[in-house]
């Protein structure tokens, strides 16, 4: 399975500083296959030097500024893009911004599991209904099918964790102690089960994934995956998503994941 | 299948003023199987009327404040309930008290979404953590096997809803809209899985409970349930819990429901 998006013209990917969304415009802009327009957006693009890097030399990517729990910075956001992508739309939202903290019963706080819970949980669902007339003016410009759906069409894709599924959190998996972390990608999954139903009548696809145990600041250095190994095989699922996905919940490589 | 309490010392109900709670009570003290102390929670026990007039007449009936979302509140109930309990502790807390509000993709906001985290989700999970030692003496004082597992040692039973199931999150059941209840009954469940996992050592059962669509404030009219039928059914499933349904999401007639 390849990265395809070249029927795709824009992807949105929030939380592109670093990590796993740094890599997706790092893996997407080394493609020939690439989305038209790359919208990377960050907290803080000045101190996003890599971002930066890739931006001069690839003016496919945009940097727009993003701060997904304040409300202000997003309805920005939305107006910006409008101007980038025009009356056609946004085809794809990935909401990749995330945080996660080391918790477990004992450490745990009320703050953190509500802090947690506005960034990784809340805000996906707020960025994209701020989006939504982006999603349904690229669902309704696509000469297809209603039924059809794809990242090509319009589609919200929400990066979630494997920690989230409540029936996997056993054995081993259940070892990894962070309350927080864990609550809000529960949370997440029903944010993106909720959004899949109300979306179907619009034709937007909604899929939540799991990117694996990845070398990242939030995984660690014993995690399994490379940033590129996650990414490639991530975007490959992504790019091939359907019908057959909506409302589901992927691994890296394409599995089903139960809740 | 019938309600058999009489092995159980004590239980703590928390949002023991109206609904699903203030039915436990009742229907607890008017049974002869019942538990030698009934803890009834309420966040203004003064305007719980028709509690105090249960208590005025069951000397079993212990009503103590408690506003699940406070910390200060909490810990003033812990002393309280260690008073009325002694040294042998508190075998079963029902974490019951809950919020919930009809919020659709449009109308739903951030503070919906933060508030009915942190009273269902959070709340519990903190009510838990400052229990626990009151649980852990009960659960040492108990002459049994440390791998039985029963209300009548000690137990941590999390009132959710099918609507905190993901999956089951499609077809009719995904007509009622409420974001934020959904998202939070869905964190409630992985609380009480993450829960279960941390106390297993401890012997403390974790159960997550359906306990119907019930004629409540919160269930409306049309539900197809009344209290009685629910809570009479519900609390025989309680006191039946064993080892087996040890972080378990079941409904009031004792059936496994799924993530």
């Amino acid at each position: 399975m390849s990265v395809n998006f070249m029927k795709c013209n824009s992807v949105l990917i929030t939380g592109s500083s670093r990590g796993l969304g740094l890599q997706m415009v790092k893996h997407l802009v080394g493609i020939s296959e690439r989305p038209k327009k790359i919208i990377a957006t960050a907290r803080n693009p000045t101190s996003a030097q890599e971002l930066q890097q890739i931006a001069k030399s690839h003016p496919e990517v945009y940097i727009v500024p993003l701060d997904v729990v304040d409300d202000a910075s997003i309805e920005a956001a939305v107006q910006q893009v409008w101007s980038i992508v025009g009356p056609g739309g946004l085809n794809c939202l990935i909401n990749n911004a995330g945080i996660m903290s080391i918790s477990d019963l004992n450490s745990e706080t009320r703050d953190r599991m509500m802090n947690t819970f506005q960034t990784n949980t809340v805000s996906p669902l707020f960025v994209t209904k701020a989006f939504l007339p982006l999603l349904r003016a690229a669902a309704g410009a696509t000469v297809c099918d209603g039924s059809v759906m794809s990242v090509n069409r319009a589609a919200v894709i929400n990066m979630s964790s494997l920690l989230g599924s409540v029936q996997l959190n056993q054995g081993q998996v259940a070892d990894l102690k962070v309350y927080a972390y864990r609550v809000s990608k529960a949370g997440l999954n029903m944010v993106t089960r909720c959004l899949s139903v109300d979306l179907q009548p619009d034709g937007i696809l909604c899929t939540v994934l799991h990117p694996g145990w990845v070398q990242t600041d939030m995984g660690g250095k014993q995690a399994p995956l490379t940033l590129e190994e996650s990414i490639s095989s991530l975007l490959a699922v992504v790019s091939a998503l359907s019908e057959k996905d909506h409302g589901q919940f992927l691994d890296y490589e394409g599995k089903n994941l139960p809740w």
